[in-house]
């Protein structure tokens, strides 16, 4: 799934360059690092890259190995559900009762052998049994920017690290998340599903009918090779956790202990990033005088900060944002206004 | 006198670009507000500029109508003392016994028809009485920036608006400025000056000596038409304030009610500018999100401001500074940092 808008990431992050094509932690952007981590594990050709429209040529030319056909096109974003049935409907045209894995390409996983380790026990346990598997992350600290997934402790599976999934939880606050993180049955919820084609689109028919529908009318649509932009259109935007996980049943989720996080804003990055003793990174060209716990990363230009705390500063050859750390999720106000005051250039 | 560094506006101002010459109120540089309201009292021949070696040429470039030999060149900054030396000396050479004029090139000052009575009357006097007369202007708040002038109420001059001066008085603290403003006989100290050729060199020779032999020595330099680098160079750096009007006795003060400000720093340019109802100000494009009382100034870019209050941005092509309102003061320490790490194109 590449089809993130990346405003949280603004100035850096734009609509023609989000979040996924960022090279915001290594040399490598995201999406490539998805990729590489994931070719490990399987044939480049059956890597599939789920984008908008406005993104695919770029995508085309940003990524090495991936066919040019296995970029699959959404014509609008509709949050994940969609995406994601889309994506069931090429790889079943491919093959019949694949086993689909699904991977957001902009998240940070670090330690591959557990990566790899969790993904074959997943893909064996869809294949086995025909279930929706999903990846719970053990939680680190009590996060309150994740979800979360409860599993019964009791498990027959336990010797791989497998559970019957108990309940899916929205993002806590934080007395909740420090709950959750103490009664060990709770694990972060990392958006990553592996199932069978067949199980996937039966319980979409049983827990989205309306999408099933859409989706079928779109299957026609693609098999007589005709556009189905008109379909799209009216479907509901619907992320995949509240519209089926929360609802479908005998979900297995696989305990994985790799590194993770969803890079959901500046704050995480300065999370990842070496500090000096004051807390303070500076990526680029700057200087901090009496300030403590700031981020600073600039492409061109000299950043001095001078008598602040908490401040995170990105400046771009166009725009530089200025933003408490406190209010760091908020930037995507910035973008708003950016967006209804037609300032194309900077979006 | 225009040879100041403008170190406080950095990065808008840089050494080749010094406040004087930037139009930091207007769409005219300070320097060239200065020459034009001169020009209305005088002949543009008559007006001299002293300035540093290297920024001479452009300042030639820059001013319109000052003759080039007006120009007067220190070989390095040495503070005002002898900056009004150097000056006086040029002025003798024209013409013995002139009346001379002190005038800082990067102050504002609106109120030209206060400012012409003031000037007047301060040459009426200097005229008459070979007095050393400087202009003291009526403070409207508690300035803690600013030195002032205490003079004796009683006078036989307060027709003109004229007094002796009692004493000279640095910036005070807060309590004291308070008590200044209340006690109604302190006037800020503006650093206009105006005395004969003949009473300055007089008073400098009482109060400073050494000053006095040196600038003996590069007169006679100047009429052989040789260079006084050497000279110059080991005269020891002092303001007039200190150097002189603190010691010289028998100056009058000519109290005026124009409205002045030296602009020492980004806060006094936001206080002189359009604010809206939040207090910000933005010159350029940006935005300002749940923010208070913030300045932002930018060359290019578009700056986006989010959660903070107080506080001063300023954006050039190359650089950005951000620092809290209470520590504007302290820029300097910015450009200190540039010069040790020897960041010339930054400086």
């Amino acid at each position: 799934m590449a089809g993130g808008s990346g405003t949280r990431f603004w100035p850096y992050s734009r609509k023609s360059r989000p979040k996924q094509m960022l090279n915001i932690l290594s040399e490598k952007s995201m999406l490539q690092m998805t990729i590489d981590r994931l070719q490990k594990l399987h044939n480049v050709e059956d890597i599939l890259i789920v984008t908008r429209a406005d993104l695919a040529d770029s995508i085309r030319k940003h990524v090495s190995g991936v066919p040019t056909e296995n970029i699959i096109i959404e014509p609008e974003g509709k949050n994940t559900a969609p995406c994601i049935s889309l994506a069931a409907l090429h790889i079943a045209k491919r093959k019949k009762n694949s086993i689909m894995g699904v991977f957001p390409a902009d998240h940070l996983i670090v330690g591959y052998k557990e990566f790899q380790k969790a993904i074959n026990t997943a893909s064996f346990l869809a294949n086995k049994d025909n279930s929706l598997v999903t990846i719970g992350i053990q939680p680190t600290f009590p996060s309150t920017a994740y979800g979360y997934i409860q599993y019964k402790t009791k498990s027959e599976m336990d010797h791989m690290n497998a559970y019957s999934v108990k309940a899916f939880a929205e993002k806590p606050h934080l007395g909740l998340a420090k709950r959750f993180l103490k009664s060990e049955d709770f694990l972060w919820n990392g958006g990553i599903f592996i199932w069978s084609i067949d199980a996937f689109m039966k319980n979409i028919n049983s827990h989205m009918p309306e999408l099933n529908d859409q989706i079928i009318k779109i299957s026609k649509r693609i098999n007589k090779g005709v556009g189905f932009d008109d379909i799209w259109k009216t479907i509901k935007p619907e992320s995949i956790d509240y519209g089926l996980m929360e609802k479908a049943k005998d979900i297995i989720v696989v305990k994985a202990k790799f590194e993770w996080s969803d890079l959901g804003s500046w704050n995480i990055i300065h999370d990842n990033s070496p500090k000096n003793k004051d807390g303070n990174t500076i990526r680029g060209d700057g200087l901090i005088i009496d300030g403590i716990n700031n981020f600073v990363q600039s492409d061109r230009q000299f950043i001095a900060l001078l008598g602040l705390d908490n401040v995170v500063v990105i400046s771009t050859d166009d725009a530089t944002l200025v933003v408490t750390k406190d209010r760091v999720e908020e930037v995507k106000k910035v973008v708003k206004y950016l967006q209804d005051d037609k300032k194309e250039n900077l979006l």
